[in-house]
């Protein structure tokens, strides 16, 4: 398998610069966390390191285990906010795993006992992603 | 939700105690990696904390961040012994996200262009594990 070069213009590198906006949820100095704007669950969240790199394959040790860290913080805070029963963590390298978005990033998908899976490729509605960041973030603190 | 107690006989612990065999790629003094035998791709392993937790809502953030520091070992070590196009990361916590077995564990799926994840309960062959289980070990040393 060769591996393409870091694409500074991918989305998620633009929502790291700021120059487009997202549903901010926590922020440190190695990574970010948003609200994904195609939720699977009610509440999903991604984690993405500072660091460019496009996956797991190319990330640093450290950026994957500080990736993690958080995700963990965001499932804990997301039973609080959501009341959920269960989280389901997934991340994709590659295309044949189903990869997107270019950037290393880790799904927080909250569970509820009996609802599957929402769809891979439908938008949410902005004003609920909205809010569930805000009770993701009342949750953290 | 209310978080139930590690069990002391899940299969995992009873793993990590040698009491029952399991195809180990990986040890270290922190985690366990061994081979899935119920694979959803050619050559799924499992890395798991050898400390005594349910999954990643009670798991201690370094057991969180050095297991994904090994899965990525493993992924990058997976690419390479079945020439794989990219790898599947996914952790279930609680009944509400599929979890089986309740030890903390995080699976490492390779995937191949074109090929999607095999069946969640069909136990795979016994032989072609073991044998990608000794092509995983070549891999990471």
């Amino acid at each position: 398998m060769s591996t393409p070069e870091y694409d500074n213009d991918n989305i998620f590198a633009k929502i790291l610069r700021g120059e487009i906006p997202c549903f901010k949820v926590y922020e440190d100095d190695h990574v970010l966390a948003f609200m994904d704007i195609v939720p699977r669950g009610m509440g999903h969240a991604l984690v993405i390191p500072k660091e460019p790199c496009r996956n797991m394959l190319d990330a640093s040790p450290e950026a994957v285990a500080h990736v993690h860290k958080i995700a963990q913080k965001i499932a804990l805070a997301a039973i609080k906010a959501f009341n959920a029963d269960g989280i389901t963590i997934q991340q994709f390298s590659e295309d044949a795993s189903g990869q997107k978005v270019y950037h290393y990033h880790v799904h927080v998908v909250p569970r509820h006992e009996g609802k599957k899976f929402g769809p891979a490729n439908v938008m949410g509605d902005m004003d609920a992603i909205k809010a569930n960041g805000e009770k993701l973030v009342e949750a953290l603190e």
